[in-house]
């Protein structure tokens, strides 16, 4: 059965996307631990970071960074803290998280409530500065 | 100034060593989260991991991932966690902890205190497993 995340990247479960190319996609995380939250996934459905093939594992790295540099550009904080946890959605993904310490990446801590609209409105301002980047 | 991780690659600080290539290296975490919490770091100094040249970026995340394989092999666990944070030491690295649950990757928690002697009986094992995969 396709994972949560390769439904999203067929169209089938709605997101706020935030960037795509051809082996790699971006959006927001519906419950985030900050504003910004993103996840970035690889198309191809992998349970494990480190059982992607190297060339995939360094594209998928090398797609995030100007995400991280946009999302940066839009939320006000420190830096990008990067997380890849891959207990619970058994397709790989990385979490970008906008943090301005360390208890900003505590994945107990309670996750946001946004509106879809709030969603609505960072993804397309990140949209925005990467096209602009 | 070097960062002490600079200090730590040169042999000026004394680290239990896990992996080394010419461009990278890894050692044992001294304050781990978890049994075999490994730190990756670019042998250049740069401060945000995401200021990483591409081909660097890709070259760090490629050399990771052996390692964590390796530390699998050595400390039972259910997946390597990966945690970039960056606020700390200003010389990107990468955290490979072992986890069973999302909570072993919680920074905010005590630090176990490993003796030297048992945090290199676990490096010495690393290395094996690395030689030997």
């Amino acid at each position: 059965m396709a994972s949560i995340f390769t439904k999203i990247i067929n169209g089938e479960i709605p997101c706020h996307k935030v960037a795509e190319n051809d082996r790699c996609f971006a959006f927001l995380d519906i419950n985030p631990l900050t504003k910004g939250h993103t996840l970035v996934v690889p198309k191809q459905e992998t349970d494990y970071i480190f059982d992607l093939e190297d060339d995939l594992l360094a594209a998928l790295m090398q797609f995030a960074k100007p995400i991280a540099g946009a999302i940066e550009k839009v939320i006000p904080c420190s830096r990008i803290g990067v997380s890849i946890i891959g207990l619970e959605v058994p397709h790989a993904h990385i979490h970008l998280i906008p943090i301005d310490g360390v208890a900003d990446m505590d994945f107990g801590k309670p996750k946001l409530n946004l509106s879809q609209t709030e969603l609505g409105t960072i993804a397309e301002r990140i949209r925005k500065e990467l096209a602009d980047g």
